[in-house]
């Protein structure tokens, strides 16, 4: 997508430079700064210091990490290491342990000496494949909003509301809920979207406000408190979210808050969307509220919160004085509120996944 | 309530000194400041700059502002340029003409000279009623908390779940959700309470938190995208609010989100209940989604936010870039979502508003 007029991806390798390029996303949205990774170490740096975040582009970034590391030394022992280093850096994202086990099995039957560079094509395959789900999303959610728009008998954009960010930042291009936004907004279709700023990290205010706007999507941030109040008002035409985790029955675990927003739109009859590659569900769970594992994260998020002061400065204030806090990351949104679910596949109601599970297993 | 083991009001009278002593609540919950108002400039700033805030306390300082103004000079000249000063703090508060109205219809019939200790007394007759009835509120509370906590088969505390800042510190004393709270905490009952932060100015984490902290009831504060999941997992028994505005059938305009808390506890059979004066039911209107007006704030409030650095000094952050942000202050609650409205005249469902209403008007 574009930054400052020109397009880029979230990652991507310089062969002339031995480096991976990312965007240091921890200066967003105050700063767009670039960021080459070659060590082992940076790597590792930038997955745990969040200068990338989002399971997919975690998982793209831990492949050319692990690429680049069997570049340097492909024997067994310096590969367990790297892939250990590796996962270790954000324990809890899915995608991590999948892209680093993907390039495992592929490199593993090989000599030392070929495993770094067929890692590295791995790596890049793996990018690329992120991209064209994502854009498949992006097709699949437009022809959704499409009807939806005609569907619309004034000449007010089309409203949709999101919460966190599931933009490109969050893969290696499009994102997941936002690619049919793009996806429409190319297509010429008028819209809007409304932003939670999504407390208590504000990836809504932070990231997809701000990829929003260097995409010239017309966009207003809100507090989370707010959506229920615009859905009551008919200012909201859908509700589009992506997910972290998505049971096989189509419960969706996804970030704290996506569950009132699910409820405020079937108290008002508004769709809700989840947009999601096919990689985030878990086949093998089928009561996301009773078995979902839910994140718990230092409750300094919520008593701190970092901006910029008033010389443009970086600064992390302090909101609440001696009260303990707590921080709950996701919460699950079970499928009966959910209206579609958005895969790189097609559009599929939730009861309708287990079409979508023996297309998959009959896939050659 | 108690602030640092002592006793206080949030403003009371000092005859001797001939000043309104008030807390600054501006400087919470880092900075515990008393602050005098003597004359009518001071109790002016005082509302205007938020010094005092909440419906109950504008109205109080501003009766004892009328008063200080009509012991200086209480001619008809002088009287209509203080109440028009002080109506003008803040065009939008409904407490702040009712209790200038109030005081004006006592002391207008008197001659000048008395009219100033007149509008005294009568300030410190609306500041004791408006003491008794958050007492009576709390009394009233009590009685439902009792019954869920009887309900309950575990050695568990009873979770209560609010919203923004119903406290004692909105009100002189007691407050108005937090009054069933306080009350129940002196009984004995086994507590906890559930501050949302109440994005975007804040006033869970900032003055509920505090007050809570400062009485001994043990809380947690969580960002206001955090309820819907708790309501989920068992760990919320009931939700209480306040109200700035009901309306006659009971529908309730409060800080923007309580919706959407009302819908998560009604998806998890989580009792809903309000806590109000009687005095914030506009009898005329009966549709709050069709009708209430809905104040839009600064979107600064939304972009940017305060708290103490880590010098302990006060600073603003901005947190989102150069995106616009939209800031609806209130939404409405549908009377279908409400279990009880709790009153200094007993506890009511929404449907039984017009017993209320028929015994007022019966009254002397």
């Amino acid at each position: 997508m574009q930054v400052n007029g020109k397009p880029y991806t979230t990652l991507w390798y310089d062969a002339a430079a031995h480096a991976v390029t990312i965007i240091d996303q921890t200066h967003l949205p105050h700063e767009f700064t670039l960021c080459q990774l070659q060590s082992l170490n940076d790597f590792c740096t930038a997955i745990a210091d969040m200068q990338v975040r989002g399971a997919p582009l975690i998982g793209a970034t831990a492949a050319y990490g692990f690429a680049f590391a069997l570049l340097e030394d492909g024997d067994d022992a310096n590969a367990n290491y790297a892939y250990e280093r590796l996962l270790a850096t954000r324990p809890t994202a899915v995608n991590l342990r999948w892209a680093l086990q993907r390039l495992w099995q592929v490199v593993k039957p090989l000599p030392a000496t070929q495993r770094g560079p067929s890692a590295l094509d791995a790596a890049e395959r793996l990018r690329q494949q992120d991209r064209q789900a994502c854009e498949r999303i992006g097709e699949h959610g437009l022809a959704l909003l499409s009807q939806l728009n005609a569907q619309k008998h004034t000449d007010q954009p089309l409203n949709i509301l999101t919460h966190c960010n599931a933009g490109w930042l969050a893969t290696v291009d499009w994102g997941t809920a936002t690619a049919p936004i793009y996806k429409a907004h190319q297509a010429g279709i008028k819209l809007h979207v409304w932003v939670d700023e999504t407390r208590p990290r504000n990836q809504g205010a932070s990231l997809t406000a701000w990829e929003l706007q260097q995409n010239g999507v017309p966009h207003t941030v809100i507090a989370d408190n707010t959506g229920g109040h615009l859905m009551q008002q008919g200012m909201v035409d859908a509700v589009l979210v992506g997910s972290d985790r998505t049971t096989a029955n189509g419960d969706v675990c996804n970030k704290i808050g996506t569950y009132l927003k699910a409820l405020a739109a079937r108290d008002n009859q508004v769709p809700f969307y989840v947009a999601l590659p096919e990689s985030t569900i878990d086949w093998s769970m089928t009561d996301g509220l009773a078995n979902m594992p839910i994140e718990q994260r230092d409750s300094r998020e919520v008593t701190h919160i970092s901006g910029i002061d008033a010389e443009g400065k970086r600064c992390e204030v302090q909101l609440v004085a001696n009260s303990p806090a707590a921080n709950y990351a996701f919460d699950v949104t079970p499928a009966r509120l959910v209206d579609a679910l958005i895969t790189e596949y097609g559009v599929f109601a939730p009861g309708d996944l287990p079409q979508l599970q023996a297309t998959l297993k009959a896939a050659p």
